[in-house]
């Protein structure tokens, strides 16, 4: 699923690439890239803010597919397994261009300015999956402590897996990476601590036998109570 | 536990956020700081290297104190506990000193440079956490995978309390927010997996067990939908 990008903004990314391989990042300027891209320096700042931005080009795409891709379907899916599959969009991102993410990987190591860039792009990713989860665990006891907790392990072990691939030099299997890894997650935050994610999520077309009503009462309560209850709550379950 | 500073020092920060406040931080230059405290600018850099320094001059000892912490002592403590003790130790450093910290707090939700500064000094503690793991679960199956997840888990909650507590410009009890959050990562990463009913919904020592409760639920509902409604009725009992 590549989403065509226009050329000019290709080239510019190849030619930067090229560059701060061959001279390193901080000895690279605009003027060197453009140059080398046979463009103006008028079309790079079109495409990017700043020499920053050239070397996380796709981060503002994946971020708006996150987002789109959390913002639809919300109760057919269980809150978990759907975040974990927000960071499998992330992942698909880099393991579409192995060599490239590779490539970064490496420079982003060298040099502090990408690395407290990339930490605000993993921010963002996390704020995204957090306020999703806010949305969901809306009305319950600590849902908003829960979801930053949950988008913050998701996001932790899906670095964890691409970390990995990354220094496989994208050799390893990137989906295993990180499945492995967020089926760790999964299992931890399961709600009934059961290890079987098959009975968990529901399914094609179960998602109007989802009802679920529960009633608590003191023991003591008189049955006509109880009753009563069951039947209010049965009354504005949602359809 | 008041590490003595150089008086110096503390004019700086002090002349720093009285100039922040008035005029703003992108409008407030070094030499304006160094102005107001009586002194010269090489004095400023002695102690900060740039001016977004100023505006976090406890997080370095913080850091060091908090390494130092998790040094000592390895075997006799459970790690995951250990890890919430270290993160109760940041806390402080924002707690003794609310007036400031809400003040920075309020600064930095307004300028995207510290905003940014601020996720590479939370980095840098999770990563301080996560080594710590790391270091404890060595040889354990996915040890390092485990590790970075409840490190991150761990700040994502002491983080959540803390900004309770923000937001309550102070007001709120900072140790109970923090302890809160911090709870209930503990019980997540409980190393049997165990969630006894009595550490959660109800309080100590009582109603649970006269508790009814009736739940009903279509037959293909999700299990983490049930659980889900469970939990959310059990908050709004009556008591």
């Amino acid at each position: 699923m590549t989403v065509p990008k226009p050329p000019m903004r290709d080239a510019l990314v190849a030619a930067a690439f090229q560059l701060f391989l061959e001279r390193g990042y901080e000895q690279t300027t605009v003027d060197d890239i453009v140059a080398l891209a046979g463009v103006g320096r008028r079309s790079f700042f079109r495409y990017f803010p700043s020499k920053e931005d050239v070397v996380f080009p796709d981060h503002d795409r994946c971020l708006a597919d996150m987002t789109e891709f959390l913002g639809r379907g919300d109760d057919e899916h269980d809150p978990v397994a759907r975040v974990c599959d927000a960071a499998r969009l992330v992942l698909r991102m880099y393991a579409e261009n192995p060599t490239f993410s590779v490539q970064r990987y490496r420079l982003t190591k060298k040099v502090p300015g990408l690395r407290t860039y990339e930490l605000s792009v993993v921010w963002r990713y996390e704020r995204g999956l957090a306020e999703y989860l806010r949305r969901r665990f809306a009305g319950l006891p600590d849902g908003t402590l829960r979801a930053d907790v949950i988008a913050a392990a998701v996001v932790a072990a899906h670095n964890n897996g691409l970390r990995s691939w990354l220094r496989s030099d994208g050799e390893s299997d990137a989906s295993a990476e990180v499945d492995h890894a967020l089926a760790h997650v999964q299992r931890t935050f399961a709600p009934d601590g059961s290890d079987t994610p098959d009975t968990r999520g529901a399914g094609p077309g179960e998602a109007a036998a989802e009802d679920v009503v529960v009633l608590v009462s003191r023991r003591g309560a008189p049955m006509w109570r109880v009753v009563q209850e069951i039947e209010a709550t049965l009354e504005r379950r949602p359809d």
